[in-house]
């Protein structure tokens, strides 16, 4: 193997592997060279200065690619990106070269200073920013044309020279992080820093998120107990419910974000500096010159796509929004008529049947949301946003109102069209009873049984032609890199949210909701678990300081279901009882209450500070330092 | 006179007295000359490395100084305070002195790169910054205890051996300023950069602000006038007269963003980075540790001002809520005997007793908001907060309270609960228009005579006693500290803000409401400005990059104003009509499009960006250029 070794860093004998960079099948030798030539390359002259060892497959095509850096590297790599680590005093500070030997636990020989995750996220930094010098075009592919200043990799993605980068599992590591995170039954809190460490601090927020958003539904659920099992009907119980949730929910959000600090604070991202964001891979325009950074770039009008916006994709999701909900109507259509066979042949079987239209439902609402979800990243993409977090924001909210009025369009049409609560409450324990077993399904258990069964077929056919490669890392590379691709928390997030919906939304009507949302997400973490360690290719990190737009998400889903809440104890009999002479009473009685909780929330939202105070504390003092530190200058 | 010159630094021959600092009469020598030492020491030395010179009065008592800086000292100041200046590539960037050449009109013999101004506002944060080192008291106080890192001039101030430190007028700029300003009757903008140059940004922001909001009010007014004069009631114009009014104010505060930015990114401000903010002179504590800086300074237990606030100042307020309400309905109780009375012996004089209580009550509010305010500067002092902010904010948060109940609490009574849409619209008229004459009157008129008498007095005095002084100096510094002291811009926004609780909250009943508030602000702005020309001492620059606190007691007043607006149009009998059968049909109506309203509202002030497109581009750039300097390094 000594000879398949980068020639370019022999000074570096303990190479270890941290990402894959696979090109396609029969790229050519000239574009692989000029690649290799360009990562191992010294930064002054335009290159990576990254370690490359070609990994030779099989069938002797030599289109993967393992890199590595030397640890010195590393850490000028840990500098460019920013990275935030922990002081010897305690602190936490942006890591420099030049004052790395006041971080804790540096030591030069000491190569676990950064952790894996940031090694493979600081390798991907630097390959993301391996630029153009005076290459007019991929050598080898002159349709794949460059400008001084290009991201190369991002080039090959979109000519798909290059099939993919991920970074490689740690199998030792792994196998550790399985085993505290759900490899024996037992109650207890996630490890969350083991989890940051192994795939960055984007999933291991939503892995605390949950966990978080779980713990907050108990009270809930807890209060909700006894209003189901002795089917209290009062009207001051009913109303303490409701308050208390929607309260309730305000705080636990709010309290969240201090959580979220607190954790971040010692991950170091709160801290970190956001780097200045390249353009997306799909986004393409005519050269021209970026006034931000003065670089030749694609430049694309912002009136073109305003123009999509306005007048293409709105257009398409109100039309989706009237599908969705003609398709709420045909199933209002088919529970009349369940309804209507059930009278006429009382049996069992029809008793059953009254069962089907709401999960023939729930499965369709399922299957619209998917094929939605593909129109709406297809125009999402074709709107051209310059920006991964602006095409990701665009997206987020496309699907958000899709799938807010998929799911829930036919509830407010029971609650406050049909006026019935018995079917309100039947439909709303089908819809969240259904859609979570559906979601579990698709998301974890087939994917893995998928996995599992071409785990097996790979290693029969690994076996069948031994070689004297080092076989288990050659073995790991291609079991890997046909693993599916975790696509980010999206969806994780969209299922809780929605989930928050059904709990929040008619809490004072189905009070067990909240129990079903926290057996779900116990369960949901340990198949959200077993998806990131199993089932798919090992994400990049992703530095992240908060979670982002599903705060805002999170927050607007509770003030709407101030007003619904509070229509529906309005609606309720036993209030009707309390207003016998006038219905307007009742009316502006409720109105005032929902303001005033809704101030209320406002206020609470307002006076809760979104920080703990030690972490103010420590906030400031850096401020301080820095600014001490300038006028010492 | 030459005798008397700082001896510390003969160096620099062209004085230019800058800022005054009087201290009590009789102030021990040794005090005198303890603080002139330690303003001109050296900054090795721990001074302020300042000028000053001795100003002898009529009576020959040496406390008053005049304090001045060489031109190389204010640069190095304007570094420390980290003013912001254009660049000769038409960039903002953060002044230091290294950098110099780069700024434009720089050049080392122009002593105007420096606004007058900001030569004043960097002494004033030199002289607070100038610290005790190992003085255990101020020489010949022995009661004032100082400490290492305390501020000797805060120190003075609260032990009253400082009078007072006030900015000197350039009596040339300032004839200038009021040439361009008010001196001649034209029609156009104010000179907002002339006025920046001279009062600082915070003032130059509200005679922007109160211009902006003039100008946005005009196209209420205008649509108003036909509703007026033809008294048009039908229920559409209404209707569409309250949303375009409602939907107006968010258009307006959050085009006022914008506006903002884009002028306090000329100034500067909006680039400048916030300094460390040190506790407000009259925080008192026992002396610890501040968590922050590591320095000594008197500490206050944060849960002690908690309950401060919480369990005497919060129950104060309610108590004078309370008072408020109940002067309310005495006011009441008198219109209803002007009535009677009215009724009984109807004569022209009866029907001017009409507006008797109305008038009386409009001057008991006002006078019950001025007596309020000093009870909530006491209670909020009281509070012991230990940041000038935190001061602010509290006491603004409470007078905002009081006021927007004493003014408004009578009209949401006639309104809401009499039903009497006459009585309101005369109410309103009465209490907007007095309190309008009487702020204009105690405002400036008064204070404007006042200080004309003394003037004129003065002037006799100065001249009966004429000495080979150089007279009009010492004239402008005796007549200059004897002025009224401007106490920020509170008060103005504060009447700016509840006229526009007059203008928005009932502004489907009073369309007139504009016009009278788009007169009284152009009045406003000449009495403001003569005011800060001719009444007050010249108040210090504060750099400021928005106004703050009040943008959201603007929005929140917009929000309330969908709620009153919304239920004014419900109650109009034109709308009762559209719904004879059922009054719940209406309400829910109405209901249903008042939460359409807010969250039209809530998504317009989410998609309307903050700031305009070209500021946020150069703020990217400075962004990515310190981004990219970092790297360099």
């Amino acid at each position: 193997m000594k000879e398949s070794w980068s020639s370019f860093d022999a000074s570096e004998p303990n190479f270890r592997p941290l990402v894959v960079i696979e090109l396609a099948k029969g790229t050519k030798e000239e574009t692989r060279e000029w690649l290799t030539k360009r990562i191992v390359d010294k930064k002054a002259n335009g290159g990576a200065q990254l370690l490359v060892k070609p990994l030779v497959t099989e069938n002797g095509d030599q289109n993967i690619y393992l890199v590595g850096a030397s640890p010195f590297r590393l850490l000028l790599g840990a500098e460019a990106v920013g990275l935030v680590k922990e002081c010897n005093d305690n602190s936490m500070r942006t890591f420099t070269y030049s004052s790395r030997k006041t971080f804790k636990d540096f030591a030069d020989d000491n190569h676990n200073f950064l952790t894996m995750a940031e090694c493979q996220y600081i390798i991907k930094h630097e390959l993301e920013n391996l630029r153009a010098k005076d290459e007019k075009m991929i050598p080898g592919y002159p349709q794949a044309k460059l400008y001084p200043g290009k991201s190369i990799v991002r080039r090959l993605l979109t000519n798909d020279i290059l099939v993919q980068i991920f970074p490689l599992h740690d199998r030792e590591e792994l196998k550790k992080l399985r085993h505290s995170w759900f490899g024996r039954v037992k109650i207890g809190y996630q490890p969350l820093d083991e989890i940051r460490c192994y795939f960055g601090e984007t999933i291991a927020l939503y892995f605390g998120f949950l966990e978080y958003f779980t713990f907050a539904l108990i009270p809930m659920a807890v209060i909700g107990i006894p209003y189901y099992m002795f089917a209290w009907e009062d009207y001051d119980k009913y109303v303490m419910f409701a308050m208390f949730n929607l309260l309730w929910s305000t705080v636990i959000l709010e309290v969240w974000k201090r959580f979220c600090a607190v954790m971040t604070y010692r991950w170091g991202t709160l801290l970190m500096k956001r780097q200045f964001e390249e353009p997306r891979p799909g986004f393409h325009g005519v050269l021209g010159i970026n006034p931000v950074t003065g670089r030749e770039e694609p430049v694309y009008s912002s009136i073109r796509r305003q123009i999509r916006i306005y007048l293409v994709s709105l257009p398409f999701v109100c039309l989706c929004l009237y599908v969705s909900f003609y398709v709420m109507m045909i199933y209002f259509d088919l529970e009349q008529w369940a309804l209507d066979y059930h009278k006429e042949n009382e049996s069992s079987f029809s008793s059953l049947m009254l069962f089907v239209p709401s999960i023939i439902y729930a499965v369709v609402i399922e299957i619209m949301n998917r094929i939605y979800r593909y129109a709406a990243e297809f125009l999402t993409s074709w709107e051209n946003h310059r920006l991964e977090s602006s095409y990701q924001n665009h997206l987020i909210l496309k699907v958000l109102v899709f799938n807010f009025l998929n799911c829930f369009a036919s509830l407010f049409y029971i609650a406050f069209v049909l006026f019935d609560m018995k079917l309100l409450r039947q439909s709303l324990a089908t819809l969240l009873v259904t859609s979570q077993i559906l979601n579990q399904f698709v998301e974890a258990f087939l994917p893995y049984w998928l996995q599992k069964r071409h785990k097996k077929r790979m290693k029969k056919r690994m076996y069948s032609q031994k070689t004297d490669m080092d076989l288990s890392l050659v073995e790991q590379v291609n079991l890997e890199k046909e693993m599916g691709t975790y696509f980010g928390t999206f969806d994780d997030y969209l299922e809780l949210f929605l989930q928050f919906g059904y709990v929040s939304l008619f809490s004072c009507v189905y009070p067990l909701a909240a129990i079903f949302a926290v057996l779900n997400n116990i369960t949901e973490i340990y198949s959200d678990a077993l998806k990131m360690c199993r089932v798919y290719k090992r994400p990049f990190a992703e530095p992240t300081a908060s979670i982002g737009v599903w705060q805002l998400a999170f927050e607007t889903m509770s003030v709407i279901s101030v007003v619904t809440n509070c229509i529906l104890i309005g609606m309720s009999p036993q209030v009707n009882a309390l207003f016998p002479d006038s219905k307007m009473d009742l009316i502006l009685t409720v109105a005032l209450v929902e303001h005033m909780l809704l101030a209320m929330k406002f206020v609470m939202a307002f006076v809760i500070p979104d920080k703990p105070r030690d972490i103010r504390i420590k906030l400031a003092r850096l401020e301080f330092e820095s600014l001490e530190a300038l006028k010492q200058q």
